[in-house]
């Protein structure tokens, strides 16, 4: 089991990562140049089974065994009313995952993956984070180990998503400490909370910003202090799936700000990860901007889960599908450009 | 058997066009508001399965029956060099359908769609437009009615799709004569032409829309003149489709210009149709703004054969699951917003 015993050993850990399996994707690129369309014609579904050839390590990708892994945890600082909906609907919406009836059960399904649910602690907020770090090094470690821990080493792919009530102040407050701006720049509506709401929303994250800047430079250090449990495993299931080369599709807005220190620590950190969607809250496309993630879809989702996620699962079936089941020119008696 | 017999009867049919079934969105409208999750959290995929509602008629719409109906046609206008590939492709494409070897056989399977290839006198292209009418009226509405015929009545939803060399140019002439702005505005490399065929493209549309300028504001006389037997087919299929309070789902640049004769004739024509992506193809997001829809996926995708519209079948039936499928909260015991 791996426990990461100091920040020291998990900024090393975030150093030491892997490559790519060069010699798969190019077997993917040798076979997508015969198939029965003109070159390049799928777009971004070639592009997709490339990738998934260059994480898997195999030349004929697969999507047999994949997970979702969605990590819930709670937050100190919805005591201020950044939320429109009470605390206790973090883990009311943990059992309604058990119990089959959110979204992400019913999208876990339709794209064929396995749904896992992850509570931390739930009846222990971290600290509100405005009054100091929101979460100390050793529960930090410790939600980071547990979701490097969560990720099963023989998934084709990996899915990452969130739940937590006050959760986008946290990533609004991460994404603003790495990579500035303010909360004028990160901070939207999350649930759904109304114009007076935002404005202390706003007044929160800024102060936060103000009462941690000594540690604004240390990425693994934001994680901690304005992150949250849920947002400190997804940074470790992240990390995990690195370095067993297993290939990511990222959820919104929590997820995109859960994972930035790694990107901060190292540029090519998340090559093996791609955005699933762009979502609604206004500060996730800025984000995703940031760490050079083009999302593979834009529906105005905003509701974590790994819903957004797990729709562009779909999106990778169907170029899997074109790039195994396709007839090749020869194969199939088509001519070929400009015969 | 409905076949139009002049082109004042087509135009009549397509003024008298049925509107949704309200009450069945509303339902909808009504569940969607007791899911366990924020309000218009979903984005469009709420709005989609409200628009399934609206026109199958059903407060629990169903994708039980779906079907992708891909019409095929050759284009004398090819003689001229306008496309990367040669015009014997189209009917090699069609018996690769046939076989399951294409990009539409593996994505029809994948989104659970029953696929019917429809091709359309193969052997006789149309009349190279720069020279007349691609096809004079007989032939055109020949075209138009077995369209109309092809849908199936009990569908639930049809994809509407194309394969045909040679008729990026065609759908490039269309709109451009329907909306101005000349080749300049709407003409792309279609299968992936170089840059001199590029030039030979848009100089050979602009000599198309000096010689029918006469007829340009007649929009089934355009489709006429400038289209081409799949896109006269497309057009019937969408009409019948509304005639039947059929949803559809559209696919790219040359479906786009098929239907767009129905905006100029009706405003809200297309009202039962969404667009199911963004092609790659130049003119094509032009298009779709000209005509009022948003694209669902913009995926860098250029194939044609309904390929677009299938992967965002997949969409739909995630938004149709997450709506079918999701507890209340009530069921659930969650508390909702403010609480």
């Amino acid at each position: 089991m791996t426990r990461f015993a100091s920040t020291a050993d998990l900024r090393a850990a975030c150093l030491d990562l892997p490559a790519g399996h060069a010699e798969a994707a190019a077997e993917v690129a040798r076979r997508e140049g015969t198939l029965t369309k003109p070159q390049g014609s799928l777009g971004r579904l070639e592009e997709m089974v490339a990738w998934l050839a260059l994480w898997q390590g195999r030349g004929t990708p697969c999507l047999d065994n994949v997970e979702i892994l969605v990590f819930a945890g709670n937050h100190g600082v919805t005591a201020q009313g950044v939320s429109a909906y009470p605390a206790e609907v973090t883990a009311q919406m943990v059992a309604n995952f058990a119990t089959g009836g959110a979204a992400i059960n019913q999208l876990a399904q339709v794209a064929g993956a396995e749904l896992r649910v992850i509570a931390l602690d739930l009846d222990h907020p971290t600290a509100d984070f405005t009054a100091g770090p929101a979460l100390d090094e050793n529960a930090f470690l410790e939600c980071v180990s547990s979701g490097y821990e969560a990720l099963s080493r023989e998934a084709d792919l990996v899915v990452l998503g969130d739940m937590g009530i006050g959760n986008t102040t946290a990533a609004a407050a991460t994404a603003a400490a790495l990579f500035g701006g303010g909360a004028e720049r990160f901070t939207g509506h999350g649930t759904g909370i109304g114009e007076e709401g935002f404005q202390r929303k706003r007044d929160v994250i800024d102060a936060a910003l103000a009462k941690h800047s000594a540690i604004l430079g240390d990425p693994l250090r934001v994680a901690a202090a304005l992150g949250g449990r849920e947002l400190a495993a997804i940074l470790g299931g992240a990390l995990a799936a690195r370095h067993s080369r297993i290939p990511v599709l990222l959820d919104g807005f929590v997820c995109a700000a859960a994972v930035a220190p790694l990107v901060k620590l190292r540029a090519d950190a998340l090559d093996h990860a791609l955005a699933g969607h762009r979502s609604a809250e206004k500060g996730h496309g800025l984000l995703l901007e940031e760490l050079g993630l083009p999302p593979l879809l834009d529906l105005g989702m905003r509701l974590g889960e790994g819903s957004g996620a797990a729709v562009a699962l779909l999106i990778l079936r169907a170029a899997l599908a074109c790039h195994t089941g396709m007839a090749t020119f020869a194969e199939a008696r088509v001519l070929g450009k400009d015969a």
